[in-house]
């Protein structure tokens, strides 16, 4: 399959160049453009030392209008100070400048080691050849620019019809959580020829972030550069305020954060198990959140998880200490169909060896049922292996 | 040094046999007792899956008094219903009927593994020849007995002086977090003739432990067993009410305490290295508590240590995440002395050069300075290490 072929949207070029901030020669350096002013919203990391380009997209999406995207990978111009806020928008200007627009309609993302000056010479060298070759099939290019230690781009796309109209939606992200070591870390862009308004565009990012990004964990390290960004040019001739166009469209952005999300997990650092956490039987939301997240999070899981053993008390021990409402003799919980606890108690060697025959798989589930409620919350998550130690340990050495 | 020697104190008699439990031929039932009875005091595990030897615990100690420990390794006897908590119940009943005291006199301490039941058998055929080997001088071996796969007994025994008399206090501990498999998991056993009543020795023991095992971590997994339990006889014939004998008492306790935890947090599963996380310049007590444990659990800060690596970039981003009021601009970290980062930003290659041979080191200190405000907390933790994937992934299995 030609991934780029399908990637196109409407209205929107794209590419990327290698400007040599990576180390090798990798592409490092890439750009989105919407040939006509679109429709802008953003998720951004709510970490409270956020990376410069996260300070510079947070003013200038207010406004709700966007026409470019500059990502640079290599480098997450995070704790830099001041001048890490210069690079950023010096960034865009030459960006801007290179495409013909006004500086504050281009939006920057960075992703890689903290702490450390971008390379401006660099950028500035690089712009112009890469403002030079973007073309409407160069999706897959900027998905493969911002991998950091990624194995594989991430892209989806997408075409639905709305009021007898069709639309286009393509996605690239990178990364997740702070699970790649001073790669921060999770970045994705949305572009759609679908129309905004702004509003609403807003709410339909948020919505669908909160179901699928925010449904997943790597290690629990929330990064200083998360952000995830969508530009809707409008050129369909479909708005999100024509009939049927705001579900229309929401459905196809939940589904395509969602494979991202997934895509994440599976990509996760040292990874070998994409599992999923339903938590279900609580009395809130809240609960039940808590309760996927300690599971989701505890590294004693995590290993037994890597170690492919039903250790399905580890799991017990973290819904007693999530916080949640929790009665010990009310939870049940199951390794894909195979319950292994009863009313808090094991159901011993035989479902427990029924269990371990699902941990063989690379995906399964782990169901909790807290036996209390009727809230639930799902978490997506990876086990915790020895590569993730090794990788996370030697990176900078 | 003759470990045994030292740890006496008046009116109490300790031992520990092999009864069985634990594979092999390790000790693994452990008893104290007090000739007289003696105050009591305790706490316990925030669990909410609270092992049945907690539950009755906790029950019994509500009346402040005290005269034996019955302690089994091997099996936590958590997550195991009515039928734990009988045989909780069953355990102290043996024991006090071959000391000759009152049921209710007897408590229970149990760590190993989650969800199986205790083999009564054994137990009930090892408790007689345990009660009968007690010694003045057995404090050594119950340490050793309740051990898991902690790799060195923790004992510490101190005499000290007050209103004009000697006191002596030994107490003995194993484990730390949830930082062993199904170990579950920190407990510690403390005994003195210094006496009562029960009100003023309570609030000792929860002070004493809020400052020491409440201030270490090693991977965030609370467990279902956690208790600490102090059995006063007053044998030295002083009591916490007499002059200066809660102060003197208090400082014993807090320094041993602070022994036995620091001795768990090196011990910890796979450890090469304890860590002391101290923040300061915090707006209050709770967010410099946030932070700390932000650092001190974060996956990709404790693998950057294990690798000797000064990774800022993600004590950082950790201190970011927090949910602590952070000016990003006002931070400063530390190793031991060398600054690397000043008001947010990275010191360069120099000062990380010096940084990693602070690294190089098997302890010390990671000093984080908000800048904000004048609050501080303290958090002991270790590195992760691939020994500890190693051994959680392979412990059941």
């Amino acid at each position: 399959m030609n991934r780029s072929a399908i990637s196109r949207v409407p209205g929107f070029l794209a590419g990327a160049v290698s400007a040599g901030i990576k180390k090798r020669d990798r592409k490092d350096l890439a750009l989105i453009f919407s040939e006509v002013p679109a429709c802008a919203a953003g998720v951004f990391t709510r970490n409270r030392v956020p990376a410069a380009p996260v300070l510079l997209d947070r003013e200038r999406i207010a406004r709700g209008r966007a026409q470019a995207v500059v990502a640079n990978s290599g480098n997450a111009n995070a704790c830099t100070g001041k001048r890490g806020l210069q690079d950023a928008e010096n960034t865009t200007r030459l960006a801007a400048q290179a495409l013909g627009v006004d500086e504050t309609l281009v939006l920057a993302l960075s992703t890689g080691v903290i702490g450390v000056p971008l390379n401006m010479d660099a950028i500035e060298t690089a712009v112009p050849k890469l403002a030079g070759g973007l073309r409407p099939d160069g999706f897959f290019e900027v998905a493969e620019a911002i991998m950091t230690t990624d194995t594989f781009a991430k892209i989806v796309s997408r075409r639905a019809e709305a009021d007898g109209k069709a639309f286009s939606v393509t996605a690239v992200a990178k990364g997740a959580g702070m699970i790649r070591p001073d790669m921060a870390t999770m970045l994705c862009v949305v572009c759609t020829d679908m129309g905004g308004p702004a509003g609403p565009l807003q709410r339909a990012l948020t919505d669908a972030v909160a179901k699928s990004f925010n449904t997943i964990t790597v290690d629990g390290d929330t990064s200083t550069n998360d952000t995830v960004l969508v530009l809707a040019n409008g050129l369909s001739g479909l708005s999100l305020e024509g009939p049927g166009c705001a579900s229309a469209f929401q459905q196809v952005l939940d589904e395509m954060l969602m494979s991202l999300a997934l895509q994440i997990v599976e990509d996760a650092e040292g990874a070998t198990k994409s599992v999923k956490i339903s938590v279900r039987g609580a009395q809130n939301r809240e609960d039940a959140r808590a309760v996927a997240y300690a599971v989701a999070e505890s590294p004693l899981v995590k290993t037994a998880l890597y170690g492919q053993d039903a250790n399905w008390g580890r799991i017990m021990a973290a819904v007693g200490r999530s916080g949640a409402a929790v009665d010990a003799e009310a939870v049940d919980v199951f390794f894909d169909n195979v319950r292994v606890v009863a009313r808090g108690q094991g159901l011993g060697p035989e479902a427990e060896e029924m269990a371990s025959n699902v941990l063989k798989q690379k995906q399964f589930c782990i169901v909790i049922d807290l036996g209390v409620g009727r809230a639930g919350f799902v978490v997506h998550t990876c086990d915790l292996s020895i590569d993730y130690v090794k990788i996370n340990a030697d990176y900078r050495t």
